[in-house]
C-alpha cells in the first residue's frame, strides 16, 4: 500500500490561492476547511494492491472505505533484490520476479563482505517458486569474515575515543516546537513536516517570516526526495541488472528505521514517529524515525572587521544557528542520511550523506599484481576476496516553489564572455543574461563550468523595492552526469539524470521522477517523457528538480564499513527580502551561554 | 618586508629524505639539528625592500644580519587599491602608483555603500603626488547611509534573539594540545601551524598516526593559500582595473585581524598570535589571528542500521567530531573565512566562506524601471543609488603532497563509457581508466561533467597488503571557470585559474601562483608559466593546486552585509589505510556527556 506524500492536500489546485490579501501574499491553509468558508476535500487514499496474480492501482475513499477508481497495472512490484527492466525477465508479463543474491551471515553481522558470488536465483515473489539458478562463481572463494564486523560488541582492538567530550548544548530547550505532530515553527521559518514511506521525509508548505514586514512568506509548497539512481557498473551475467531505483523499488521512508538518539542526531534532538501502513494495510509505528534539532557548527552567519581607515576598530561578527529536519535509510546495505537544513537567512540546504557498507563481489585474487595487464576488475580490490563495484548514486529532488504564490517563472541567468572591443583597457569581462523559459524543454538543464549560469525561480508578479522581481535560487554542488547511453534499459528509467536540473508545469500525477511505478518500468511515465511535452511553464505553476549525484569508485577506507561522504545544494533567496534578513540577529555573550562542567561520569 | 612561508624551512631538499627507516615511510624532522646528526640550517630571510625608488629582494641571514644576495626588481608594490597591470600605469616605469577611491564616511560605519561614483585619483605612492584625477560620476548622487550600518550598536530595530542558548560546549577542556606555539596534536594527527603574513596560515607537515600500525605517515609537506583572484566585471572607466590579487597584493594574513572569540570561533576554541613584521621591519604582534577548535556538528562519521534479516536488530553510529584552525581575512570590504578541518579518517576539508561588504558602484537610479531595455548595469541594483557589481573570487591553494615520502605521482583516474556489444544485457557501463601524468602538462586539469575523473596523489613506491599504491585524492567543490579572455592583462596575472588543479614538479621558488610580485605583474612569473615548462612528475616531488572559484552576481540580501556563502574541496584518502581508520572510534553515551544548566544570566 502507498499513500502519496500530499495524502493530506492532494488536491492542491482549490486551496492554493490566497484566501485574503493581494495576490500571492497571502499564507496559504493547510488543508483547513475554517475560515475561508473552502469545505474539507474529500480523503482519499491511493492504494498499489495486488490480488490474484494481478496488479491494481485503486483509489478509496477513507471515509467510506469504497473504491472510487481502479486501473489494472501490468508492471509493479516492491521486491528485495531487483530483476531491473531487462528483457529475459518480462518473458512472462505480469509475473513478480525477482534475482536473489547469495551470502553467509557465518562469523560476522557483515554478511554483505562474505557474497557468495555468481549464484543468482531467480524467483516469482508469489509462487516462491525458483525460475531458474545461475552459478558462475564456483572458483571464486567467500571471503574471510575475519575484519569484517563494524559493530562495538565485536572489536577486538582497542576502542578509539577522545578523553574529553564535546557536545552541542542547549539546557533550556529548543528554540522550536512542533505543532499538531508536524507542524514546525522556528525562528523565522514555518513548515510541515511529514514522515513518508516513498519519499522519506516530505517538507511542505514552507514559509519564512519577512523580519522588515513581519509576514509570512510562502517559499515551497513541496519538496522530496523523488528517486534515487544506483546502477552498478559491472557488466557480467551477476551484475549488469544491479541498477536500484530505492526509493520506487524499496521504499525511502520504509527502509527509514529508528535513529540513534546520541549518534545519529545530536543530543539536544526531538524525534517524531512515522505511522506508515503494512502490506495487508495495517497501520504501525516507525518510532524516532525523523529527528528535528537546532545546530550550531560554529560557524559565522555574516562577519566583518574594519580596519581603522574610520578612525575605530570595528569587529562584528554573528553566530550561525541552523534547524535540521534528518531521516536516514538504510537501503540493505547502503545508508542515506537526508538533511533538510533551514538557516535563518532563509537559505534552505538540502544534503545527503552516504555511509553504510559497500556492496561487493567476490573474487580469487588477494593482490592486484595477481590481475592481468588489459583485465577489469569493474572495481577497487578492496581487501583479500573482496573488489568494491564502482557504482553511482543519485539522488532527485521535486521542489515545488511557489515563491510568494503559485505562479513563478524559471530563469536562466547567464554569465557569458563579452569583448570590450578596445572602449576599455581590459579586453573582456563577464556580463549577465538572463532568459525567463517559456517552456519545459528550455528548462531541461545540463550544467557548465565554461558556460556558467545560475538558475532562479521567480515570481514574475512581486518586485522588491527597487523592482527586481523576488526569487530564490538553486546552487548546484554535487553534481555528476550519469555515463550510461541514454537507451540503456536502466538509464530510460532513471531518465531524470539526464539533466541536473528541470522545471516542469505542475501536475498532481507527476511526482516519482522515475515514475509511480519504477519496478520493471520502461521508462514511460518518467521526469523525461513529463519535460519533452514542453508544456508553457512561465508564470505557472512550476516544480524544479534537482539531481545531487556521486561517483563512487571505492577505496580500501570503505572497508568493512564507509566513512560519511556527503554533498548538498541550496536553495537561496535571490531578492527575495530587501535586505540581508539577518542584520538584527544578536552576537553571543558569555553570560548567556549555557553553563557546563565535566560528565558525571568522568 | 615579507618572510616566506618557509623560512623555518626554507631549503627543503636536505631534510626531505627520512633519517632512517624504509624509503618514504619515516618522519620528517622539522628543522631539527638534533638525532641523526643533521646540521641546522643557515636561518635566512627574504626581504622585499625599497629605497630611494628602487625595489630589492634580498636575501638576508639572519644571524649576521648580513645581505647576502641581492637583486633588483623593477616591478612590486603592496598599495591599498590597485592600478592593476594595465599599460598606462606602466607608463613611468619604476613608480608605485595606485588608483584610489572615494567614499564618504558620513552618517554610517560601512562607507562602502556611499562611494562618491566615478572619481578615481591616481597617486603615486612614494612622493604622495596626485598624478591625475578623473571624475566621470557628476550626476550621480551618494548614495544615502540610511540603513547600511550594520553595527550592533547602530541597530534602531529590534534584535533578533533565539530566546534558548545553544552552544558548543567541552568542559574538560580541548582534546589537541599545541607545543612550541604552533604544533597541532589532536586525535590521529600531527601538523605545524603558522600564522603567515602572505598566505594567512600555513599548514606544515601534516601527519596522520596509522591506527594499524601507530606509525605517523606523511601526508602534506606544506598547504597554503596562494593567491586570490578577484576580478570586478564592469568595463568601465572607474572600474576595469578592480582585478584584485588580494594575497600577493595586499597579503592575505596582514589582513587577518583578531577574531571575536565567541562569534567567529566557537567559545571551546584556542587562539594563536601571529608575529608580524612592520614596514620598518620591526616585529610586531597580531593578538588572536588564528583559532583553533573541535568542532562536533550533530554528524555521524559513519553509521548503519541492519533491517532483522541476520535475526538481530543492529543499529552502529558514531559521531563525528573534527579540528578546525580558522583565520579571518578582511581584505578591506571583503572578509574571507578559511578553514582547515581535519577529520580522523583521515580527510583535510579545506573551506572558504565569504561574508563582509560587497563593493558596491553609485548610481542615479532608485527602481529598475528606470533602466532601458539594452542598458547593462553590470550588476544588481541593491538599494537605491547602489549597484552590486557582478565579480569572480579565486582562491588558489598550494598542496605539496608527501604521500608517505617526498616521491608522488599524479593519477588520472577516469571514468569512460564503455559499450558491452551485446556481452551483457546491459548496454553500456563507466570504467575507471588510470593515467599516470608524465610531466605538467598532463596536470593541466580542466573538470568536466561530461567526462569525469578522480584526481589522485599516490605514492607509486608504497603499496596496501592487497597492492593498491597508497593516496590521497582531490575531490573538487566550489568550481568556477574564469569567462576573461586569456589574454586579458588580469587573466594573464591570475593565469593560475585557467585550470582548477594543476599538478607542477617542486621548486622553492614557486609557492605563490601568480608570481611573488604580483602588483604591476605581467605574468612571467605564473604557475601556468611554471607549468607550461612540462617538467617531468613522475615519481618525483610533487605540488598540486587547486582553486575554488565563485562567481557572484549580488543580490539584495548581500546589502549592507553579506551572510557567509561558502565552498571547500577536499583532500581524501583513497588506499592509504589498509581499512576504515575510524571503525574502532567509540559511541557517545549519555553519562560521559557535559551535565549543562541554564545560562547564568537567564
Amino acid at each position: 500500500m502507498s499513500t502519496r506524500p500530499s495524502d493530506r492536500c492532494s488536491r492542491k489546485r482549490p486551496y492554493t490561492r490566497p484566501l485574503a490579501g493581494p495576490r500571492g501574499a497571502g499564507p496559504r491553509r493547510w488543508c483547513s476547511g475554517g475560515g475561508g468558508g473552502t469545505p474539507l476535500p474529500r480523503r482519499e487514499a491511493s492504494v498499489i494492491a495486488r490480488a490474484a496474480g494481478k496488479n491494481y492501482l485503486l483509489t478509496v475513499d477513507v471515509e467510506s472505505g469504497e473504491v472510487v477508481a481502479a486501473r489494472h497495472e501490468p508492471h509493479l512490484g516492491v521486491p528485495p533484490g531487483d530483476a531491473g527492466g531487462y528483457a529475459e525477465c518480462e518473458a512472462e508479463d505480469g509475473r513478480r520476479l525477482v534475482k536473489l543474491e547469495c551470502f553467509t551471515t557465518t562469523g560476522t553481522a557483515n554478511f554483505y563482505m562474505r557474497p557468495i558470488e555468481g549464484i543468482i536465483v531467480l524467483t516469482d515473489l508469489d509462487t516462491n517458486e525458483v525460475v531458474e539458478i545461475v552459478d558462475k562463481g564456483k572458483h571464486i572463494p567467500i571471503p574471510k569474515a575475519a575484519g569484517t564486523d563494524y559493530r562495538l560488541s565485536a572489536a577486538n582492538g582497542p576502542i578509539i575515543k577522545l578523553p574529553n567530550p564535546i557536545s552541542m548544548e542547549q539546557p533550556n530547550g529548543p528554540n522550536f516546537v512542533i505543532e499538531d505532530d508536524h507542524l514546525v515553527k522556528w525562528a523565522n521559518w514555518e513548515f510541515h513536516l511529514k514522515p513518508d514511506p516513498r519519499a522519506g521525509v516530505v517538507i511542505s508548505q514552507a514559509k519564512i517570516r519577512d523580519p522588515d514586514t513581519g509576514v509570512l512568506r510562502n517559499v515551497m509548497y513541496q519538496g522530496f526526495a523523488s528517486e534515487l539512481f544506483v546502477p552498478y557498473m559491472d557488466p557480467e551475467e551477476a551484475w549488469y541488472f544491479k541498477t536500484y531505483m530505492d526509493a520506487g523499488e524499496y521504499g525511502f521512508g520504509l527502509q527509514a528505521l529508528a535513529l540513534d538518539p546520541l549518534n545519529d542526531c545530536p543530543r539536544n534532538a526531538k524525534y517524531m514517529d512515522a505511522i506508515f501502513a503494512a502490506a495487508d494495510g495495517t497501520p504501525y509505528v516507525r518510532e524516532n524515525m525523523v529527528c528535528v534539532f537546532e545546530r550550531y557548527a560554529g560557524d559565522a552567519a555574516w562577519r566583518h572587521t574594519e580596519s581603522p581607515i574610520v578612525g575605530e576598530m570595528i569587529r562584528e561578527a554573528r553566530p550561525k544557528v541552523t534547524l535540521v529536519a534528518r531521516m536516514v535509510a538504510s537501503l540493505a546495505n547502503y545508508d542515506y542520511i537526508v538533511d533538510w537544513e533551514f538557516h535563518a537567512d532563509g537559505l534552505i540546504h538540502v544534503k545527503v550523506a552516504l555511509t553504510g557498507i559497500v556492496i561487493v563481489k567476490g573474487t580469487s585474487y588477494v593482490n592486484m599484481n595477481q590481475v592481468k595487464e588489459n583485465e577489469s576488475l569493474y572495481g577497487t580490490l578492496l581487501s583479500d576476496n573482496i573488489i568494491g563495484v564502482v557504482h553511482d548514486h543519485y539522488v532527485n529532488f521535486y521542489l515545488d516553489m511557489d515563491i510568494d504564490g503559485q505562479d513563478n517563472s524559471f530563469v536562466n541567468v547567464h554569465l557569458k564572455r563579452e569583448y570590450t572591443n578596445g572602449k576599455s583597457p581590459r579586453k573582456s569581462f563577464m556580463k549577465v543574461h538572463k532568459t525567463v523559459a517559456k517552456t519545459e524543454k528550455e528548462a531541461q538543464i545540463k550544467l557548465s563550468l565554461y558556460d556558467p549560469s545560475e538558475f532562479h525561480v521567480i515570481n514574475p508578479n512581486k518586485k522588491t523595492k527597487v523592482g527586481n522581481p523576488v526569487g530564490y535560487k538553486v546552487v548546484p554542488a554535487g553534481t555528476a552526469a550519469s555515463l550510461l547511453d541514454p537507451e540503456d534499459p536502466p538509464q530510460k528509467r532513471s531518465s531524470f539524470t539526464n539533466n541536473q536540473i528541470w522545471a516542469t508545469r505542475y501536475n498532481k500525477s507527476e511526482q516519482w521522477s522515475g515514475g509511480l511505478f519504477a519496478y520493471q518500468s520502461h521508462g514511460e511515465d518518467t521526469l523525461q517523457v513529463w519535460s519533452d511535452r514542453d508544456r508553457d511553464i512561465e508564470n505557472k505553476d512550476i516544480v524544479l528538480w534537482y539531481t545531487l549525484g556521486f561517483h563512487h569508485v571505492p577505496c580500501q577506507e570503505d572497508f568493512p564499513i564507509m566513512p560519511t561522504v556527503s554533498s548538498g545544494f541550496d536553495l537561496k533567496p535571490v531578492n527575495f527580502f530587501e535586505r540581508n534578513p539577518v542584520l538584527r540577529v544578536a552576537p553571543y555573550v558569555e553570560n548567556e551561554l549555557p553553563v557546563c562542567k565535566a560528565a558525571a561520569s568522568a
